[in-house]
């Protein structure tokens, strides 16, 4: 194979060229930051996890009508991949209160809301991602109100399809950020990743985190935790 | 006059009941806070100018067909309004970015906006009074989809007149914070106070800050730019 540009490194993943202008090859790393960057690790195993673990959700969520960008898994840690425009907006969905949206209306983390909810935050780290309003978003030309529609609308479709499938591995969806690229056609289709870095993932008997939390609150177990999602959903139901 | 009960005292202002169940009497103090009470202070005559300007302003607003609280001012400082139960978003319109827009977004202040923009804030001293979405306030039943639209179309009227009558007294109305309230009948009403506590008022010409931001950001001057208001506004273009 020939040599391969990077054409972006993030905190999570490198993204490179490929011979094909409209595929890119993302690489799976073991770093782990929260915070916007201010906690930094490694989690031994992550990238591989959250390779085959998206990969393995974008699948399903194609078999059932969700357009994506994945093409095809080329190794543990690598896959090919549609080059979509990323839209700046980062679509968080809620089925249970905890985190930020606790925090920012008092409300104790673990409390189902009565319906799922979207949210949309300015992907923009030097701004600390904000959370912004549909306005917002009109105003700062992150998207249009078609795209808002269409966000909403992809984000709740994903989330019915994942709960149900988080559901059969013994897991409770409790909210996960996504984010939406356009292809050259125009279309919006899902892209990025779904793994334990972008989902919150509870036991359904213990309630235990089995996601990124473990990391961002030194509950330890980090990489257990990773690995036990990974094989209850690579296993369906046993466990 | 037999003695009232005091229902409510707030940062700016106290709130008596009066004998008439449907009305209650509001009593404007010359005490300051900013960002959330952290930070105190007096403004000498500011409870005078604040009471008289609202209404003034109110007046204007009734008589271009916006629903007030109003009802009559019975002293420098003291006003009767119609008692409604406060809808608990604070409705903001911004015209130029300043304050937290400018901070959350990156843009510097006194760009202009391509439109009117319409925030709502969750009106909770504890919670920091947090910006909230459509999908929060609906979600935290803090109001009804048809009350948001409700205040929307009434904060952009609001936002047309007064951006009228504050460039015929020579300052430019840059953003500013409502308050709503429910009549017993359901129906909705324009509330509280509209001041240079709720407004950021720039000199037309010099672009000077002529509004609570002299107080929160320590730049002297504060009471003679609420007298400047006022002067302005009470003789009309005459400056
Ligand atoms: N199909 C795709 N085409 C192009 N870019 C993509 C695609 N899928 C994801 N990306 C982008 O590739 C990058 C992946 O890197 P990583 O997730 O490590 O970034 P990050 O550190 O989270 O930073 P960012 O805040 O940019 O997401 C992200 O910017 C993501 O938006
Ligand atoms: N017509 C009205 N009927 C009932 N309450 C009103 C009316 N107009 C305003 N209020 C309420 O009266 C109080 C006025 O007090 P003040 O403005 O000092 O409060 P504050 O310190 O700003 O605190 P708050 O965060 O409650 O507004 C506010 O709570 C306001 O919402
Ligand atoms: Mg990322
Ligand atoms: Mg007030």
């Amino acid at each position: 194979m020939a040599e391969e540009t990077l054409l972006y490194e993030g905190k999570a993943k490198k993204v490179f060229a490929t011979s094909d202008p409209g595929v890119v090859r993302v690489l799976y790393k073991d770093d782990a930051t929260a915070f916007n960057g201010e906690k930094r690790g490694t989690i031994a195993g992550k990238g591989a996890i959250n390779n085959q673990m998206s990969n393995l959700l974008f699948r399903y969520l194609e078999e059932h009508g969700v357009p994506t960008h994945f093409v095809e898994e080329i190794s543990e840690r690598e896959t090919l991949v549609r080059k979509v425009e990323i839209i700046p907006l980062e679509v968080v969905v809620r089925n249970i209160a905890a985190g930020s949206f606790s925090k920012r209306f008092g409300i104790e983390e673990g409390t189902p809301l009565e319906r799922p909810l979207v949210e949309f935050y300015y992907k923009n780290d030097a701004l600390g991602d904000p959370l912004v309003t549909d306005d917002h978003a009109l105003i700062l030309h992150l998207a249009t109100a078609d795209d808002l529609a269409e966000l909403r609308r992809l984000a709740l479709a994903v989330n019915d399809l994942l709960v149900r499938r988080f559901r059969e591995a013994g897991l409770i969806l409790v909210d996960f950020k996504l984010e939406f690229g356009r292809l050259p056609s125009g279309e919006i289709v899902l892209a990025d990743e779904i793994s334990p870095d972008t989902c919150r993932l509870w036991d359904e008997r213990t309630r235990e985190k089995l996601d990124k939390d473990r990391f961002r609150r030194d509950l330890g177990g980090v990489e257990e935790a990773y690995q036990e999602v990974w094989a209850r959903l690579k296993g369906g139901v046993a466990r």
